[in-house]
């Protein structure tokens, strides 16, 4: 256990993940011997990843300081905020505050991994104010593509921190109120030391529209498209899905709803009050066969190409319960999330194939974004007015300009660090800087059941073997004597053999004459080192292939 | 040697690429005996096909009506319509026409390829015809991303076919004059049976910007950056090369070619009159330390984050010769193609890391598409007034969605086809029709030196090598007495193995136990699906991961 507290005015900020990356959000927040922890989310690999199912944070610097921390507080219930909570709580049992729907979505997801008896929970409500060590972190209302979305005002000893969480200013949201700029204004006369911001659409000029504009959008789509209406977005996008089940009901469309993780958020969101449609208006898998085309709409998960999500099976005619018909509508009310544009448009072309018409996100409203735009961004920045900036929840571009950004509003340009994760930020009376300490925040990765730190090793060898496969080569020798008594032969997997029956006898061939070089009384590293640089070359020379090669030479 | 030529009034479309996916396009059309292609390009390979370079078209039909085939005439010079030419020409020996910059470029490659000398290539013009069987091919000057680009009018026994090539409208070209829409319109006055266009950017609403715009948003960028300019665009876009160039002169700034690609193109381009700039204005490797940072310009390849690019290079700080400098400007001249977004955000990401400012196409003027937008696909569509329309050049979204523009301009329902690859169309007096007939037009890749069609089970083992590594099981079996002399010794490569000293203890001593049940006098292949199928169960259950599993025993 290590104790490095810092004096009780100096603020430490530790990003273990948002910072560089998309996903995997989570900051630690330290001062004097109290740390407190902000999210803590999943992202999904990227292609190189080869294998992996999920990408958690790196929380062995937390680890080792477990008795300071004194709680993790959610701002909303998004994958990317509290997906990594299931990974992260075995090994540090900690208090978790958060609105009503996060925690219903965390619930769902504790009860899965059979921690949900473990594990201490905390409702809060904006407005809010917990005491967490000497934090007091205040929840305040803001609005996103997520209902019970909340910025967060820490004080500390050192000063005031605002942290906008995921946000848009949306003044019609779709349910509840506009977000509470009048009270991050009153902060901001207060005196605000810290502003950490949202920076995912600093790309994007002027206002993000309000989520209200995709109910209107997607309306005459529902009322006009002649057969059935199918509409995928994401399960947990709550008010998107009020206003899909909204724009079936205007128009005389009962609602089927396919895909496991959309029924259970929409069940938690209903019996929390965020969801509000008769029950009469669902049908069951049975029951819908018998619904007439123009008179269903189908809400299924699969906005992003993910593999063996609905829609991707039901465009690849894979699907148990659903097939297209023939002028079916299909509403894609989602943006690709940067590296799933492959997957989304291979998908969108299979619509097309079955003769369905889509409609995506591109060129018509059926959807919009839950992040602020520069306008947006500017305006958080002079209502707050921070003596010091640093952006969060985004790439490394988006964080450079959205410190450009910030200089440009007028935040002095010594006081606007932007960081990647694991780089330690300290604030104190004289100032904001790294304080050179690196801290462990790299790629943690939930492969099967286990959960890895990034092992470089294995992902290069998944490469090679993804990229030419892999070639064996077994040989028994007689230890007392060195003879080969059998072998040696050749095996492969993944390696395009094209008119490789010849290619196989030669460098079988070959390798009997690089194990004529070797001595006898030979250690077998020696004799596996002949082979594998032996044929590694010969192969390359015939092929331009470096396949994996294992030499595996057996004793008896 | 087949033949099967069909009535010489009856035209076949046979299209081998660029349908329902991007890239590797290329068409034949066949009439009477008379088989003549339209362009033979490669595309880059899709995430999942592991391992593979390139993809060209298959050719497989055209072979086995190789005395058929009257020549290649080609569009412009992109890639994607050339590229495949390496690979088609060694097996199908037919001339090939094209324009003078369009084989400029396809002779470097030829001559890359040891094919210079035995390939019959034929320079046209903008407005000749050239007579291939019962074909008067006629090239129409065009305006696009690379200079001398043609639309091609077609006259067969069948009636006239316009095809469009990659084109849009620009009526400000940056060399060269506007597109020759006067001739398309008084082929549309005699009468067109059959229009062949461009699908890229059909999902684009009005008109795509002059390429002369990126020169205005160049200008400012160049003269007003405070350090170097480092543009990367595409190697073959001489026009957006000459624009840089341009900038470069008016603002004082000396030029560094980086990329081999580029460099080659560049000069080809000079020596036929497309490029123009003094040749004082270029600096060699040497001399560009020698510039201060303010006068100088790089133009170098990598707009696409390919793995190996100058761009990639320098924003990952391994380039030989560039180092980024803090303040230098970096412009991206390009879109990213779908499929290469996470690489050119991974490359922006870091060159942002390194301190510079960077530009890409998103919200700034640097980029222009080369592609018509709907209001150019429709003036084409209604000053060519086809009798029938087949989309090309497009994912299957694109071709569906450039069928439902025809229809809205007013082509009848029924003479608007779009296909995949591969999909036969006929079209003789009594309409169009898919005659059923599938040609292989499947994948076919370049992987290493050799040319394979796509073989599923190689790739299914790639697939499953890349996610889970592979498990190799070892076992000397004594031929005589069945009894095991040596092993099972168990050897693993990308597998995750965590704390796997115990794990794999424990699947050897279960290998031993599933051998125990397996009759000594069982043949090779019993004891080979013992063990793969018990231990694949065991790792499954103790891992949640299907490594490749190889059991191999030797018998002596």
């Amino acid at each position: 256990m290590t104790s490095d507290g810092t004096a009780p005015d100096r603020l430490r900020l530790i990003p273990l993940g948002g910072l560089g990356e998309i996903g995997r959000n989570m900051m630690a927040l330290s001062c004097g011997d109290d740390i407190v922890i902000i999210d803590s989310g999943l992202m999904f690999p990227e292609q190189e990843m080869l294998g992996v199912d999920l990408v958690i944070p790196d929380i062995s610097w937390l680890l080792e300081r477990a008795a300071q921390v004194r709680g993790i507080v959610l701002t909303h219930g998004h994958e990317d905020h509290i997906g990594g909570l299931p990974y992260v709580l075995p090994r540090l049992q900690v208090p978790v505050y958060g609105t009503a729907l996060t925690l219903g979505f965390l619930r769902n997801k504790l009860r899965e991994h059979r921690l949900i008896e473990t594990t201490e929970l905390h409702t809060v409500r904006p407005g809010d104010t917990r005491t967490l060590g000497c934090f007091d972190v205040e929840w305040v209302h803001a609005t996103h593509s997520i209902p019970d979305a909340c910025a967060l005002v820490v004080r500390t000893p050192a000063g005031v921190i605002v942290h906008s969480g995921d946000f848009k200013i949306d003044s019609t949201p779709v349910q509840g109120e506009p977000p509470d700029l009048a009270r991050l204004a009153r902060i901001g006369d207060e005196g605000v030391l810290l502003l950490l911001s949202d920076s995912t659409n600093v790309e994007q000029e002027g206002t993000t529209p309000s989520e209200r504009t995709v109910g209107e959008g997607l309306a005459p789509l529902f009322a006009g498209a002649p057969g059935r209406i199918l509409m995928a977005t994401f399960a947990s996008n709550i008010s998107r899905l009020q206003q899909a089940v909204n724009a079936a009901q205007a128009c005389g469309r009962r609602c089927f709803i396919v895909g496991r993780s959309m029924l259970k958020n929409m069940r938690v969101a209903e019996e929390l009050g965020y969801l509000r449609a008769p029950e009469s208006l669902y049908v069951t898998p049975k029951e819908h066969e018998g619904v007439p085309d123009a008179e269903l709409a189908i809400l299924c998960t699969g906005a992003q190409g993910e593999p063996l999500s609905a829609l991707v099976r039901i465009a690849a005619g894979e699907h148990p319960m659903v097939q297209l018909h023939e002028g079916d509508t299909v509403v894609i009310s989602a943006n690709p999330i940067p590296g799933n544009e492959e997957a989304v448009h291979r998908t969108i072309n299979n619509l097309y194939r079955r003769g369905a018409r889509v409609f995506n996100s591109s060129r018509h409203r059926v959807h919009a974004s839950g992040h602020a735009s520069r306008e947006e961004l500017k305006l958080l920045l002079t209502l707050t007015r921070p003596r010091y900036f640093v952006p969060v929840h985004g790439e490394y571009r988006h964080l450079s300009l959205h410190a450009e950004l910030a200089r440009s509003v007028g935040v002095a340009a010594d006081r606007v660090m932007p960081v990647d994760n694991g780089t330690v930020v300290e604030i104190d009376a004289d100032g904001i800087r790294r304080t050179g300490e690196r801290v462990s925040a790299g790629y943690v990765y939930v492969d099967g059941l286990s959960i890895e730190e990034a092992d470089d090793v294995v992902f290069r060898d998944r490469q090679q073997l993804a990229q030419d496969g892999v070639i064996i080569v077994v040989l028994t020798v007689e230890r007392s004597t060195g003879a080969v008594v059998a072998g040696p032969d050749l095996v492969s997997r993944g390696f395009i053999e094209g008119d490789s029956g010849s290619l196989f006898e030669e460098a079988r061939e070959h390798t009997m004459q690089l194990l004529s070089r070797v001595a006898p009384d030979a250690d077998w590293t020696v004799w596996q080192s002949a082979i594998h640089e032996g044929l590694s070359r010969f192969l390359y020379r015939r092929t331009r292939r470096r396949p994996l090669i294992l030499p595996l030479v057996t004793e008896i």
